[in-house]
């Protein structure tokens, strides 16, 4: 069986609990589709209990998209008590390199134990401390080679690092790998990138191997994603579809359509 | 007519203000469900305005979901504002039974005067202080009598109880009505059981029997679910359809589609 | 080339990035709505950061669907910031009249400088101190005659108003336009009115004449509800295609379904 589906088969079966601190616009899609792969979302951000609900998670996904004062203080807390258990810490990098703000607050966040640090290349990129210019929420250009930042940070924080983009690139500190599902639909939607987070955060909650568990949940939301853009009449259809996709994936689909390089 | 209908019907009249305050995940779920109703949401969770919103309001829904220290404030402001008017208060008691803080605060909401308490078996049963284990907001198994659990528990808050899964129970200090109707479809979405809590606050607006008004929201709500189901392809075109087929809801489809007994 | 459609193109081509200080209902939709015009919205509500926000943005619009006092010293950082750069800064009056502290808050919020103010009718004429009884966040009947509150308001704070509602009233201090585009379903769903504020912030971001920027931003918003609405079966199916519809919007369509008026 393919090794992507077998991983993708354990998060229906495990239905791990991923506990999420994330931000306000996509709360709601980080939810549905950790429950539409089959797992178990829950989100809370009181101080008085995200460690507690870490300590009963298999993964705990951070998402930094409206982070305030108070929300980070529960970050640091859910962190400290995931690294303590031994379970998963997903960060999603949302808008890095757009103000100060995150930029110091990200790096607070860089010392705990993270599994996996995802982001767009603008974002990854400001996280690795080079000088870009975030556009809100889209991905820029970068100027120099991504690649070479995600591995160098992967090295330096021993994590993985999920880049996505028209391909995504995952790396770690020894292995690369280049996923090339995905339809540009995804960036007409608000949410996809951040559903992305939550999906590794699923995905590395019952695999221990971070980096291909990145892979997988990529490789499965992105040919979902592609199903739903084949029949779909713009951003409002397919967003609804893409639900839809990822409850019926097969492993046939999976093994036909997936488009996985590693370098 | 049948009683149900005539509830909802009202609903669909007097669209009665409800006034919610709720969690981050759903609140967008909550406001258009009332809404598909007929009826008109608000939410607010600022201290400074909560017992003026509660106070033009015709019921206060408190789901405690993504509770934390400041939203509780505005609660315990809105419950005594509700219980000043004398309007009812539903309660959701969203992931009791996962962390020591929900336990804690959950107890303070009950000293107010509530109509319902809506949850899942194990929610129910932990805000009973029965001693279960929460996975996330998911529902547990039940090492007791469920009906039992909810008697005694309106009982001694004199109140109405739903507990919601795969069967709802129904009951007050009295009477106990079962609700088969719903699809397993609804716990493959997220929000399902907090719009749930809603409806129930949005026919309790109009029907001071409570345990009927539960009753009644529930019927209709679930007939909507399936009706939604049966033409949905998965959990993304479910959800939507669920608040289309609520809009066309007709006495006619009510009474042939109702599954309620009275124990 | 219609000069509506030539203001939709801007927002295409120039994809403004519309910085947001919204409520937690709509703000998933609000976020969808801007990028479905191929615009690019940020969400960010932390005092630490919405000034540096504001001063990379192109717009800034501010909702106070569900204020608090820490969100609003964030919306007041972000007004004086895009005050200080010349952005547009476009209110949202959602609930005034509702309660005192949104009464006083606006209050406050009015004393930056407002290219736009967006509210139904009972908001509007709340905001202009003329006594109205708001009902939840749905539009009320107004006592007096709406155009000249528009007209009034929109010289004393030298900006431009909007009252959506059946027909929309666009007023600054010389013109007036009414926007008979719409349709009845967009009253049955939650966040079109917030969505019409995103839109303006959106149009307003590429286009300076603010009055017109309003009539252009809500006859696209409300020709694409119309289109949603000829297929949709109920307020799900009408949400999920009013994103649809926008992404494929025509100069065609705009100019045969436009309805403008010009007082």
């Amino acid at each position: 069986m393919d090794r992507i589906y077998e991983i993708f088969e354990k998060v229906r079966r495990q239905a791990p609990l991923v506990h999420h601190i994330t931000n306000w616009v996509t709360i709601g899609d980080c939810a549905n589709i950790v429950k539409a792969f089959g797992a178990s979302p829950v989100m809370a951000h009181a101080l008085q209990e995200t460690a507690d609900m870490a300590n009963i998670a298999d993964a705990v996904v951070i998402n930094i998209g409206t982070l305030d004062l108070s929300i980070f203080e529960a970050m640091k807390s859910a962190a400290a008590a995931a690294n303590k258990k031994g379970i998963p810490v997903i960060i999603d990098a949302v808008g890095v390199g757009a103000t100060k703000f995150r930029n110091d607050k990200i790096k607070e966040l860089l010392q705990y134990k993270i599994a996996v640090i995802k982001g767009n290349a603008s974002e990854i990129a400001a996280c690795a401390g080079i000088n870009v210019t975030t556009k809100g929420v889209d991905s820029g250009n970068v100027c120099a080679d991504m690649i070479n930042i995600a591995k160098n940070f992967a090295v330096k924080h021993e994590c993985a690092v999920a880049v996505t983009g028209k391909e995504d690139i995952c790396a770690n500190g020894t292995d690369v790998f280049i996923v090339k599902n995905g339809t540009p639909m995804m960036s007409h939607v608000v949410g996809t990138g951040c559903m992305a987070g939550s999906v590794i955060g699923a995905f590395c909650a019952v695999e221990k191997d971070y980096l291909f568990a990145c892979v997988s949940g990529l490789v499965c939301f992105e040919i979902a994603a592609e199903n739903a853009d084949t029949t779909s009449e713009g951003p409002g259809t397919f967003k609804m579809k893409l639900f839809d996709k990822i409850s019926t994936l097969s492993d046939i689909s999976i093994n036909k359509m997936k488009k996985v390089v590693k370098l």
